[in-house]
C-alpha cells in the first residue's frame, strides 16, 4: 500500500475508518441529530468561533461557492487576493456568479502584501468584500491572516471571506478574534478524514450580507442549512458515513480540550520536512520560512529533472505518492503533503527516496523522453 | 441495531462497507482513474445509455441542480411536472436559477397525466424543456416515463430532464431508448451505498443546450466534469471512499451482465409489501397499483393514529425505522422503504410490528397528546 504524501487526501487513521463502518441511520432521527450537534460544537472549537459551523456534502470547492453565493450579489465589487492556484479559483467563482472582481495577485512563493491590499481598498472604495486564501497548497504558503484582517476589517471594515480549506484543523485560525466573516474547510485535509465533506461558518455580519445577497443558490443555500441545523438536520441528505468519521476524528483531536497539540504537531513535522529538503540542496517555493505552510511543502525540481519522472520513480520504486505542481508552477515543482498524522519517520522515507532517486534522474536527464 | 425501512438511506451490505474501508489513494493518479472509468462504464449499463455518467460529490439534490444549471438559461420557459414533494423541488430549483417555470401539479397518489402534459405544451409553445420526477418518494408513485417521453420527445421534441434519484438502480429507466436528455440518481437509494454521491448523465441534445445555457455554475459545472473524466478525474476532490463502495456495489449488481435481476427483486418485494399492508386494512396513497413505486410504499394512517406515535412505537418497541409523510402528506401517511437489499423477512417484521402496534395506538387515540 502506497504512502500518501499529498496535500489531501491524507491517510485516514484506522479508528476513523472503523467509525465510518457503522450501519446507516435515519438522517431525520434523534441519533443523527446528536452526532450533527456534537460535530458542530467541536467544529466551533476548532474554528475558534461562536458561529454555527455547517457541514456540507461536497468538496472544499463547494464550500468556496457557498461562501460566495450566500454573501454576495450580482455586480458587487469584490477584491480577490491570490497567492496561487486556489486564490485564483476563489476569484473565479465570484466572477462566475456575477461579482465585479478586482484581482490582486502576488508572485509564487510570496504571501499577500498587506500594504498592497490597503492600496487596492483605498483605490476602489466601492469594494464591499475581500476574498483570501489562508493556506495556498499550490505554493506551500500560509498567509498572515491576522495581519490581513487588521487592514480588511480594522481599517476598512469589509466583509472578509476566507478559504481555510487546507489550514483549518492543522494551522490555527481564530475566526472570531481575527474578524473573519466566512471560513471554510474540507474533511480530507488536516482533519484526516476521507474527502466528501466541507465545513463552513458565517459571522453575524455575513448573515446580514446573506439577507440581501442575490446570487442564485439552492444546494449551497446556507439559510436552509441554518434552519435545518436548528432541528439537528441538514437540508439535503448528508453523507452519513463520512459524518461518523468526522465526529470521531474531531473527538480525537479535541481530546485535550483544544487544538494546540494538533497545531504544534503540524508545525514540528513541517519544519522538519523543510529542513531535510533544504539539506538535500532543494530550493523551496516559499521565499521566507516564516510563511512556509505547515501542511504542504513545495520545492523546485532540480535542473533537468522532470516532475513526472520524479513522481513516477517515487511511486514505483518507493511506494510514495507526492504531488505535482499546479497552475503557473506546473512542471516546475513537486509537493510533499504533511497534514493529518504524517510522522517524522514518514518524512524520513521521502527524504531517503529523494536522496537515491534524484542523482539517478539528473544523470538520465540527457536521455530522450520515453 | 435498528432496521432502516426508509426511502434512503438504505442499509449498506457488509461487503460494500468493507470495500469503503480501503486506504485513501491519490484522486489524480492511475488507480483512481481505473476506478472512476469502471464506475462510469457500469453506470452507463444501469442507465441504459451511451452517454457519459458523471459522479458528483453531493446528495441527489445537487444533481437536480446540475441538471437545471447546465442546460437552462435565465428567463427560459420550462414545464415542471410534479406529483409530489420532489417534483415541486425540481421546479423550485429551476425557478431559483431564473427559469420561467410553469408548474403542472397532479393530486397525491396519481401519476402525471400525459394528456395534461400535452395540453400544457400546446398552450405554451415557448416552453423548451420539461422537468419530471421518475419515482416520487413522497407518495410512493412511479411515473410512466416512457409514455411521458412519447409526448415530450415524440410529439413536441422538448429537452427532457428527469429526476431518477430514487428509481435508477431499482426501477428500470432506459435513458437512450426513452429519449431522456438528463437523468440523475443518488448513491443511498437502490444502489445501497451510503449517501454522498450523485450520478448524472447528459444526452448529446443536453450538451447542445449546455453550450448556450447561461445559468451560473461552478461546483456543478458538468462541462468541467466532462473535461476531467477524459483524464479519469473529477474537477474537484471526489469522495474517494464512497466511490470504492459504489464501484463494488455496481459490480455486484451487474454480476449477471445487466440490471434485470435487481429490478425483478425490487418489483417482487414491493408487491409483497403492498399486499401485506392492504391485508392489514391500510389504504395506500397510490390509487392504482400499476403505478405504485417499487422502492417505497406510502400508506394513510388509520383514523386516530398520529404519525409520530406510530413511528416512535415502531422505533422504540420493534427497532424499525420507517418514514413520515412529506409536503401535503405530512401527518397523513407513513412510508416504508424497500430499496436495495430489503427482504420479505424484513417486510414481515414490519407487518408484524404494525399488527401489534396499530390496535393499541387506535385504542389510545382518545387520550390526550403527551
Amino acid at each position: 500500500m502506497a504512502n500518501l504524501r499529498l496535500p489531501g487526501p491524507t491517510p485516514v487513521p484506522d479508528d476513523v475508518v472503523k467509525a465510518m463502518s457503522k450501519p446507516m441511520i435515519d438522517h431525520r432521527g434523534a441519533e443523527f441529530a446528536g452526532i450533527l450537534r456534537r460535530v458542530t460544537e467541536n467544529l466551533k472549537k476548532a474554528f475558534e468561533t461562536k458561529n454555527d459551523v455547517f457541514v456540507l456534502t461536497s468538496s472544499g470547492t463547494g464550500a468556496m461557492e457557498a461562501a460566495v453565493v450566500n454573501t454576495l450579489s450580482v455586480g458587487e465589487p469584490v477584491l480577490a487576493v491570490s497567492i496561487g492556484n486556489f486564490g485564483d479559483r476563489f476569484g473565479k467563482i465570484a466572477q462566475t456568479y456575477g461579482a465585479k472582481v478586482t484581482n490582486l495577485k502576488f508572485p509564487e512563493g510570496e504571501i499577500s502584501d498587506v500594504a498592497k491590499i490597503r492600496e487596492a481598498l483605498r483605490k476602489d472604495p466601492s469594494i464591499t468584500s475581500v476574498l483570501v486564501t489562508h493556506n495556498e497548497t499550490s505554493t506551500g504558503i500560509t498567509n498572515d491572516l491576522e495581519a490581513i484582517s487588521k487592514v480588511v476589517k480594522g481599517e476598512f471594515d469589509k466583509l472578509f471571506l476566507v478559504d481555510a480549506i487546507s489550514s483549518l484543523g492543522s494551522i490555527r485560525l481564530a475566526m472570531d478574534a481575527w474578524g473573519i466573516d466566512v471560513a471554510a474547510s474540507a474533511s480530507q485535509k488536516g482533519w484526516a478524514c476521507p474527502p466528501g465533506l466541507a465545513m463552513i461558518a458565517m459571522s453575524p455580519r455575513a448573515w446580514e450580507a446573506a439577507k440581501k445577497a442575490n446570487m442564485p443558490k439552492f444546494y449551497f443555500d446556507l439559510t436552509e442549512a441554518k434552519k435545518s441545523l436548528e432541528k439537528g438536520q441538514t437540508p439535503w441528505t448528508p453523507a452519513v458515513g463520512l459524518l461518523y468519521g468526522l465526529d470521531h476524528a474531531l473527538r480525537n483531536m479535541l481530546a485535550k480540550g483544544d487544538m494546540r497539540a494538533t497545531y504544534d504537531f503540524h508545525a514540528e513535522i513541517a519544519g522538519y520536512t523543510r529542513d531535510r529538503l533544504r539539506q538535500l540542496g532543494l530550493r523551496l517555493v516559499a521565499k521566507d520560512m516564516k510563511y512556509a505552510s505547515n501542511t504542504v511543502t513545495a520545492a523546485y525540481l532540480p535542473d533537468g529533472v522532470r516532475d513526472s519522472a520524479l513522481l513516477n520513480t517515487l511511486r514505483d520504486e518507493y511506494d510514495i505518492i507526492a504531488a505535482e505542481g499546479r497552475g503557473v508552477l506546473a512542471g516546475k515543482v513537486f509537493r510533499i503533503g504533511h497534514m493529518g498524522y504524517v510522522t517524522k519517520a514518514d518524512i524520513d522515507d521521502v527524504i531517503q527516496a529523494l536522496e537515491k532517486a534524484l542523482p539517478k534522474l539528473k544523470q538520465g536527464a540527457g536521455a530522450p523522453a520515453r
